[in-house]
């Protein structure tokens, strides 16, 4: 299997570096030969070729059967009359390879319990996947600037959410059946669109998902009131994107969490949900573990791995469960570094 | 003084008695005259006369010095293809009365640390307010709707973020210094404008505060995880209506909430941050506190009475202390009705 490495900015080449490791650990132990190449994207790619997604790495992820992506950005590519940003990197590459649906997994383990800033009762029994439109709304629609304005347009259309919400309920099938989808219909036409598709979609295809709605303000409270409630979550781009950075909070780090994206062909696009943490970046502490289970969930969903990717799954889940733990989710002075976490992975994969 | 009153929909007739009970008794108690009169808005005006914000209405909140307002919509008029909305009535009142500075102040009360999610030694010593930009961005930008798509436009204006911003700072000059502002300036075009405006305001204008910058992803993070490190936080429409929800949760409940939305003019709107709750509406067990609060705030804010407004949210602090507590807060099996609640605080009171 042929997989691109996107390292990008800050921490993203330590982590996928981490990731590749595992990776190939796993492909030893399997006896598959993954093929793995690094390209350029984001800041990195700026600096070598004035932009964030040179036509060659476009090009090798679509030739790819799947990619693993670190992350883009940092201040030293952020300023605000900049002509040319990291982030458009990335957001070329998930509409370029049509990337429209983002899973994000959310199941807190026992062990970085004590991470979160949440109730350890509430969190007992929590498992969530959000599933993010990715391509569409106010991330992709026209933007405009002038000396005494800006603006920004969310535009969806009636594909774009019939094809996301179908893919959620699909998730949920072979889940809890329960999908939440989530909007601001009482004030935005996009997303009464939304609410209007999602309801014709679930009744006529899925009668067999109880579909619910939910305004965006009022589950940015339920999230973490009640987590168990929740079993797959639908929603638009950015809803998306502040929903599970919050979400995260219930795993205790934003550094435990993958996700994969997923369009209708074959290749997809894997990556931890953190940024680029440029503060921390070079230092050999950022936590591998949202690249590593990004891995797993390329294993599962682009090369049909499951035995591989659970073995992933589980061999991190047992370091988590060891106490082997990077600063973000270790008690005061016991944290180690990503090599440590990486080594206690590899270790249980031999 | 002249106040309207704005009871709205579900619960908000309930909570809107409570409050004015409690207006009338620091008015005799302190030897002042108000003159209360209600009119309609949202659902209930669109029953009595098919439009959400009556031009009667509109013309005595004018005319007032304050409008305490309960909360409005419910699912009788949230037909996705409803002509007309009882939403579009408070965001034609916040537009027509120039509200264009939303706070919303959340102190978590020791009493009520057992009903939030967060683990309470994060929770001592929290004291932020959130001033949301009320009356510009995605809420009130030209909507489209076609067979196949729909849009909404989110647009700013240098003038817009100016007075916001600007209103957010002197506000931390009477506390702590500190302004965090939230946008989504990797991706957005109003965002970075927004950032942009925020930056130039407190760097020629406020050189006494400290101004930072979070992605709203980051923020909704941050703000469970670390809420202590926040004294201001300004941001626009959307963002500051999801955060404040989230944040409601640090305070235990959404229903202890109390907003003000300020604008150049005298008069000021006052609300709870909950919403019309039509689950629970006439049952009398909706937590009256949010509202009660608000009319603290307008007290303070558009009638400079002050010690007023201080002995009402004494009286509702001592009322949490000494347990008497709607379903929202008291442990299971021991919660009282909003009369019960409303009779503790005018108790307090006299
Ligand atoms: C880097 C940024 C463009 C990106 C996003 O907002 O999609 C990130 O926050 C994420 O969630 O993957
Ligand atoms: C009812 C609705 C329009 C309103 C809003 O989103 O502004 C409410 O959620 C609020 O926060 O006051």
């Amino acid at each position: 299997a042929d997989i691109v490495v996107l390292p990008g900015d800050g921490i993203g080449p330590e982590v996928t570096a981490a990731a590749v490791e595992v990776l190939r650990a796993v492909g030893r132990r399997y006896g598959h030969q993954f093929t793995l190449n690094e390209h350029l994207i984001g800041g990195a790619a700026i600096d070598a070729s004035g932009e964030p997604l040179p036509a060659a790495t476009l090009s090798a992820c679509q030739r790819a059967d799947a990619v693993l992506l670190g992350a883009v950005g940092g201040p030293k590519w952020s300023d605000p009359k900049a002509k040319v940003r990291p982030e458009q990197g990335l957001l070329a590459l998930r509409k370029g390879l049509g990337l429209y649906a983002n899973l994000r997994p959310v199941q807190p383990h026992a062990a970085t319990l004590g991470a979160s800033p949440i109730k350890p009762h509430l969190l007992a029994g929590v498992d969530m996947i959000v599933v993010r439109e990715l391509t569409g709304g106010i991330y992709f629609g026209q933007k405009q600037r002038s000396e005494t304005s800006a603006s920004d347009l969310c535009e969806y259309s009636v594909e774009e959410i019939e094809r996301v919400v179908r893919r959620a309920c699909q998730l949920a099938r072979g889940r809890r059946q329960h999908v939440v989808s989530v909007d601001k219909a009482n004030v935005l036409e996009t997303s009464r669109l939304w609410r209007e598709v999602a309801t014709r979609i679930a009744r006529d295809e899925f009668p067999d998902i109880t579909l619910e709605h939910q305004l965006v303000d009022s589950m940015a409270m339920h999230l973490i009131a009640k987590p168990r409630a929740f079993d797959v979550i639908v929603t638009e781009n950015m809803f998306g994107d502040i929903l599970t950075d919050e979400a995260s909070m219930l795993a205790g780090s934003l550094g435990l969490l993958p996700s994969a994206s997923l369009g209708e062909g074959k290749v997809g696009l894997y990556e931890p949900i953190h940024g680029s943490a440029p503060d921390i970046a070079g230092r050999g502490i950022a936590n591998p573990c949202g690249t590593i289970l990004s891995a797993a969930m390329l294993l599962r969903h682009s090369l049909g791995l499951n035995a591989e990717a659970e073995c992933i799954e589980q061999a991190v889940a047992a370091v988590l469960e060891a106490g082997v733990l990077t600063a973000d989710l270790a008690p005061a002075g016991q944290a180690v570094g990503t090599r440590a976490v990486t080594d206690a992975v590899l270790a249980q994969l031999e």
